[in-house]
């Protein structure tokens, strides 16, 4: 069964691609411009209430929020492809720490850098000055805790590559890209390496590719 | 061994009591006073770099973070006292969407309502009415959708209890208490009856106990 994925373009599915990259899950997607209000439309609200991307559907089984659309794919082929959840409980315990560390120490500021600085024109606001200036220096502290996290394991939930790691790709893309931040990685030499890292798998390569 | 939680005077490690009372974990509790600062002393930094409540030490083993406690605690004990993640592997994948759903959703409300309206003088800043109603505004319309979805299964990822409610306890205590704000949870046939329920767990009533 091929999974069907909704709304490629954006962030948070693409941590959902990236997933089903590294277990060699095979999938389609189906384009969502949110812009146009797609995620407003009957149809989608009828698969994710919420109207936010992404959703899968998977034969007769949908699910949404990103973060938990790779949880399930990590444990479902838990023996496929890349191992994203650690091989012990205690370190799959470290790995969902990190996961929720991303999900709300670092995703919030970033977020809103993303919003202000990338899509405030777009989606008919104006960019908060403000709100960039703080959002910067509140992700700045979240990176020197990193810094010294990444200085003990080569990454976040120990030495071995997990879902924690993964979910930061789509916004640090955006960081280090379009947002002209890149300073806030390369300024910690850890911090730097990790992103290296992690930025050069085949798997992220090639959902930058797609 | 016997696990030790702090801050369990705060909502959040009271996601983890109520979990560790469902599993039939002992545990004690160690007290953190965030007013006092001392989520900021370098001894307990060295715990919880963030500076957060709840962490928890299980020997020699230290994690963070409620809900990835509450997921860590859930498998390690699986067989043990309720089963909290469903039974099958898709069944748990819908308490990870509905446990993502609260965090990213219902939380973020229900969190600026108790800052502002709880908080606020403690804290140390004058509370803010606009946020208060904004953040209601948006908590009904996420109860709206609840209520869709508990018209159709008694919880909220099935008919079986889960993370996914069990994570709502502390915040929504504080809603239809402290807060006054139980007409939100009333005015909806469905919720009101899922909260009952909820809140009328044996575990969920030593909590408020302790």
């Amino acid at each position: 069964m091929v999974v069907k994925v909704y709304g490629p373009a954006y962030a948070s599915p693409k941590r959902v691609l990236v997933c089903l990259l590294e277990k060699g899950i095979e999938f389609e997607t189906v384009p969502v411009d949110i812009i146009k209000g797609e995620t407003q439309n009957p149809d989608f609200l009828n698969l994710q209430p919420f109207g936010c991307v992404p959703v899968i559907q998977d034969g007769d089984y949908t699910l949404f929020e990103s973060r938990a659309i790779i949880r399930y794919y990590s444990e479902k082929y838990k023996n496929q492809g890349t191992d994203l959840l650690g091989k012990t409980i205690d370190e799959k315990g470290l790995v969902e720490q990190w996961l929720e560390v991303e999900a709300h120490n670092y995703h919030p500021h970033i977020y809103n850098l993303a919003l202000h600085i990338l899509f405030a024109s777009a989606l008919g606001f104006e960019a908060d000055q403000k709100v960039i200036e703080e959002s910067e220096q509140k992700l700045a502290k979240v990176l020197d805790i990193y810094e010294a996290r990444l200085s003990k394991s080569k990454y976040l939930a120990g030495d071995f590559f997990s879902l924690a790691d993964l979910s930061h790709l789509p916004f640090t893309q955006y960081l280090v890209g379009a947002m002209k931040k890149e300073h806030l990685i390369r300024d910690r030499k850890h911090v730097s390496a990790w992103w290296d890292d992690i930025s050069n798998r085949p798997s992220w390569k090639k959902v930058l590719q797609l």
